[in-house]
Parts: C-alpha cells; sequence; structure tokens
C-alpha cells in the first residue's frame, strides 16, 4: 500500500491514417516554429515522414529538421539539436520515430534552458521545457506518454535517466498500421521492453489486487500478441494491442498502488548497453530480467510465485523463469550474455560501470558483488 | 479495431491522509472561493467534512455550501446550486461525497454558463465550465476521473446523461481509509456499479486483446476484493484496489481500441430508476445486466464465451450468467426485478419510459417489445 498520485496528461491518439493530424494538434495548441527530430531515415520508406511535412505545411507550420539520432542516444546529438532549435526559436519540438527520438526531444527540451541537456540528467532542476509532440512509429519504451527519458553521454559512457513532469508530450500519435512494415527484430525487442516495464512494478507489489492482475493481463496479452506478430507481422489488432501494452506499460497505470519501481535489471542493462552500444535495449534486457529474478525472488516469493502461475501457468519460480527464457528464444532474442558477444573477462568492467552511481535495488540492495553474481547467471 | 483517443487530465490522488490536500491543490491551481457541493452528511460523522474545512482554512479559500444531494441527483439541486454559485460568483466547485455529489457538480458547473443545468443534458454545446475539484467517498461511479454525469429531471421523470471535455475534475482526492465505514451495501452497490460499466464496453469488444484481457484483470480484481471486504470491511489493501478498479472501470482505460459503449443496460437501469428512485443504481444494474446479457449474447458470442471462460471459468455462457446471478446475490444485491418491488403490470410503463429517446443498442437495435423481453428476462 503506497499513496500514489496519477496525473498523465498527455492526449493519446491511436487508430490507421491518424497522423496527418500532427499539423493540426499543433498549430490549435498555439505553435507554428517547430524542430523535428529523427532517425536514421526509416520514415522516409514508410511514408511517416510525407504524411508529416504535408500536414505541418497544410497547418502553416514552419520547421528546421535533425536527423541521425541513433538507438542508445547521445548527448552530442542532443546538445546539437539543442542549438538548431535556438538559433531557429522554435517554439516547439516534433519528434517523428521511436523511443530514442522521444528521448532525444524531452533532453532537448529540458536542455533547451540548461547550459547543456546533461545538466538534467545530473539533477539539475527543471523549471521550464519546450512542448513536446510525437509520431511514434515503434512502441516499445512508452516515452510516448510519459514524463522519463534516457540518454547516453558517450564521452564518459554514462546512460543515465531523468524524469520530470514538464516531459509529458502534449500530444503523441501512432498509427499501428506503420509498424507493420518493421522487422521481426525489432518488433521482438519492443515487446521484451514492454514486458520489463510491467515487471519493474509488478514484482515489487505485494497486495495491490487490481493492479497486479492488471499487469498479469498486460504481460499475457503482450506474450499473446507477440506470438501472433510472428506469425503475420501484418495483423492490424495484434499491432494495436501490442502498441496500447507498450503504451500502458510506461505510462503510470502498471505502477499504481506500489511505487516508484524496482529498476535494478534496467540499470543493470543501461550498464551494460553503455559499455556496448551495439547491444539493443530490449535484447540486454530479455538477457538481464531471467537472471535478476533468479537472484532476488526469495524477497518477495508470494508475488514471484503469483507471476509464475498467473503468467506461465507454473508452480515453481524457476519453472517459470525457464519458460520466460524459452520464449523470449523462440522469438528470436538473446537469453546469455555469451549470445551478446560478452566475454567473461569483460564482466568485472561491466559491473564497475554498473555500479558508478553506487548501490541500487529495492528488493535487494545490490552491490558490485551482488551485480557479478547476477551477470554470471547471465552468461 | 476503432481509432481512438485517450485524454485524461484529471490528477487524481490516492491515499492515506490525502484529503487534507485538497485545500492546496485548489489555492495552486489558482482559486480561492468556491461552491461545496455534498450529499445528506455522512461526511459530517466520518470526519472528511472537518478535514476538508480545516484545509480550506488554511489556504484561504472562502466558500459556500449546499448540501442534500441525493442518490439519483436531481435537476431541482443543481439548480438550486447554480443559482448560489452565481450569488457567491464562485470560481471553483469542489464535490465532497459519492458520484451523485459530483455529478452535481458536474451539472453545476456547465450549468453555470446555461439557462439551466438540464440544457446540457439536452444537448446544448458546452463552450466553458467552472473547474471542479472532488473528494471522493464512495467508491462506484468512476465520475472522479471521467468527464460524463448522470441527472435526473424529477418533473419530467427523466435520468439522462452527458459528456464534455470540459467537465473532467482538475483535481481527484480519494482516501480509501474512508470507505472502511461504508455500509456494507454501498460496498456491493458499487462493485456491482464498476462492473457493469467495463462490461458496458467489454461485451462490444471482438480482437482488442489488450483491452480485453485488461477488462477482465479490472472484473476479477473488483470480485476479488469485494468478496475480501465482505468478510472485513476495514481491509485497507482491499479498499484501495476496488476505488482503484472503480476508477479504471469508467477513465477512459477500459474502453481503449473498443468504442463508445453499448451503454443498453445502463438505459434501461435509468429508466426504471427514473421512475422508481428509490433503486440504487448498482442494485437496478445487478438486475438488469444478466437478463440484458441472455438476451443479446448470440449477437457477439466468441467475446460472451470468453468472459464466461475468463472470468467465470465457464464454458457456456448460460452457466456464466448464472454465476454472476449467485455471486450478486451472496454480495445481498437484489436478481430480480420483483425482489425491487416491481410489479408485472409496471413493466409496460417502464418500459415505454425506457424508449422515451427512440430505440437504442449497439449488439443490436433494441424497441420496445425487445425491452419488454429483457425486464421479463429480469423479473
Amino acid at each position: 500500500m503506497t499513496n500514489f498520485t496519477f496525473y498523465n496528461p498527455t492526449k493519446l491518439i491511436v487508430g490507421k491514417g491518424k497522423i496527418k493530424e500532427i499539423g493540426k494538434e499543433i498549430s490549435t495548441s498555439g505553435f507554428n516554429n517547430i524542430l523535428l527530430i529523427a532517425g536514421k531515415g526509416s520514415i522516409k520508406e514508410n511514408g511517416v515522414y510525407e504524411q508529416v511535412i504535408n500536414s505541418l505545411k497544410e497547418n502553416k507550420i514552419n520547421h528546421v529538421e535533425i536527423w541521425e539520432v541513433q538507438p542508445n542516444p547521445t548527448l552530442t546529438k542532443a546538445d546539437e539539436a539543442i542549438q538548431l532549435a535556438k538559433e531557429n526559436k522554435v517554439d516547439a519540438i516534433l519528434a517523428v520515430g521511436g523511443g530514442s527520438v522521444i528521448d532525444t526531444a524531452k533532453s532537448v527540451a529540458a536542455g533547451y534552458f540548461l547550459k547543456s541537456a546533461w545538466d538534467a540528467y545530473e539533477g539539475k532542476e527543471i523549471k521550464q521545457a519546450l512542448p513536446i509532440f510525437t509520431v511514434l512509429t515503434l512502441s516499445a519504451t512508452g516515452s510516448e506518454m510519459n514524463s522519463g527519458a534516457v540518454l547516453t553521454n558517450e564521452k564518459e559512457q554514462k546512460k543515465w535517466s531523468m524524469t520530470s513532469s514538464k516531459l509529458f508530450p502534449l500530444v503523441s500519435i501512432i498509427d499501428p498500421e506503420i509498424q507493420m512494415s518493421l522487422p521481426w527484430k525489432q518488433t521482438a525487442h519492443g515487446a521484451a521492453d514492454a514486458i520489463s516495464h510491467v515487471l519493474e512494478y509488478y514484482f515489487i507489489g505485494t497486495n495491490q489486487e487490481t493492479t497486479l492482475a492488471l499487469d498479469e493481463s498486460l504481460i499475457r496479452s503482450i506474450i499473446t500478441v507477440t506470438d501472433k506478430l510472428q506469425v503475420n507481422g501484418k495483423d492490424y489488432g495484434s499491432r494495436e494491442s501490442l502498441a496500447w501494452a507498450a503504451t500502458l506499460a510506461l505510462n503510470g497505470i502498471s505502477k499504481a498502488c506500489i511505487s516508484k519501481g524496482e529498476w535494478s535489471p534496467h540499470r543493470i542493462e543501461h550498464g551494460l548497453s553503455a559499455l556496448f552500444p551495439e547491444i539493443a535495449h530490449g535484447a540486454g534486457l530479455a538477457v538481464i530480467f531471467p537472471a535478476w529474478i533468479k537472484y532476488v525472488c526469495k524477497k518477495n516469493p508470494s508475488t514471484f510465485e503469483r507471476w509464475a502461475k498467473n503468467v506461465w501457468e507454473c508452480n515453481e519460480i524457476e519453472e517459470a523463469v525457464e519458460k520466460m527464457k524459452s520464449k523470449y528464444k523462440s522469438w528470436g532474442l538473446p537469453i546469455s550474455l555469451s549470445e551478446l558477444k560478452i566475454e567473461n573477462k569483460d564482466l568485472e568492467n561491466i559491473a564497475e560501470k554498473i555500479m558508478e552511481k553506487g548501490s541500487f535495488g529495492v528488493l535487494k540492495s545490490l552491490n558490485k558483488e551482488d551485480v557479478l553474481e547476477i551477470l554470471r547467471l547471465a552468461y
């Protein structure tokens, strides 16, 4: 039982053909000079860019563009975008892409009023931020309907997160049809990411019946529709369900009555991908989460047992972990660090990186030895 | 698959001892002269009134009060409240009570800028409304976190509903501890009401996996915690879970990806309690819903079968309906019109009243004969 506040003012628009409404949403909110942030160019292939630009034109919205945001988005790119935003005196930001593009938009929105985007990650108070609009093209991080972001400081090899109530997008648009053309791997990474978000809250729950049951339903749904998408990536209903579940996984619903969340598996994964940026976030989580469960499940056994039973139809936690790994494996995800080309000799170095901000963990406070043990379990 | 927009800007604060924050919430939102709307006085017995008044004083907020809002709240009371609001030039409204008090607040908030509150129910455009704050004392209607309201026009014996995006409460506070002292009957009515809200969306769903699974989890949770509260009304965790589930049942989450909802059982119940205002809404729904399910389930069999299986562990819809009725009966709710002292000769009259706005229904368009058949099934 934890007192909680649910507040999420983002207007989320979901549906076929909805992207063309972005210009009107920006315009009726009172903005007409924006910075468009995008990734490596897939939005030019799937028609999203064209729809967005036409909508901006129709609504007489000026814009400048910055491209090449990477997965595991970087501080260098965010600071470059802030520079461009200042030069053009933009009044709002439009992110068109996946979670890394939206997280960059949040970094820019906050960093615009600070010296560097990194200040926001080092705890500087975010007193104001540019308004954010998003067109989401890959459901995974939930960033389209929350106030958090993650950024990698490449020079310092740090991948940190931050949150501020000023950073909820005003409007986010999801057209599930766009995601029909995603490579399977990205769909699977997104599903593993969304499941992980739910679990970061779920496992520290005790008797919050409504939230625990809702979280179980989210995880089961994600598994059901991801299985369907593996067979037919163009199943619109499953695309829509996966998109909505990924949003719900991290928009405040999945954590109501619980608390701020565990976040140890994410912390471990962030340390890992800070050192090995080629590891996709969802893939890293698929490897780390089962190992973390094995290591800490004794700390809140009734909830882990409930998860085993209600999600995996198992009586034993150990058995459920194996089923989870099998499911991830069947989706083509890695389930061991060795599959990620991590070598045994790297573990020490990774653990050091993870411990940079000190020990962490809710169910169990993890020190370097604990982290090494989890990494060995994941090896 | 229906395109949808999720937008719900209400800030919901849930927890022990949270009521005393209401003054600060009103004050920091920029208001200092409010109309407090309340019911028959139970808030003076359970300490809620005192907490609210102290909080208003501490935050230097002036207020006038209007009391005696009834279950099935009336137009007369709403128009009286509008008069008082105008005389005192209030800048906001604070509802302290259950759904009928909050619905009255919404009627006043909209009606303040119209000739009468009823204008809003007759379809007049709501261009502006007074800001609404609420302290909820009975979880049932979900009105604390949505933009809809129901009002009874006693003279015309009409119980109608309306909705407007201007009517989301700015802030709603729920202290589940307050509900520990509720009479059992009110808890049971609230549970039946919340279940009905979920079902009004669920049953018209088809392949919206995430929402259907989430809705099933809400219904199962409501049953689980209501059973626990029947044994021990002071179980805080169950109070909290029931409160949160009742909010989720009608704040937009339960209907995402589906549509505007079926609402035939509610329409029938509203006609019933317009003629017999002593019938509690939750009790009326407990009687009507199973009969409606029997009458229309063939129109969307796969979802009704899914409900039978996932909520009631039954292979047959018919069997699930019986289980639903048994559950309601075990909670002390009526499951037939005869228990509500309705006589056979009244049915014709009730059907006439229900048909006032013409035929209705999504799964099946219901005319007077259909409604009579459902009433007979419920008899």
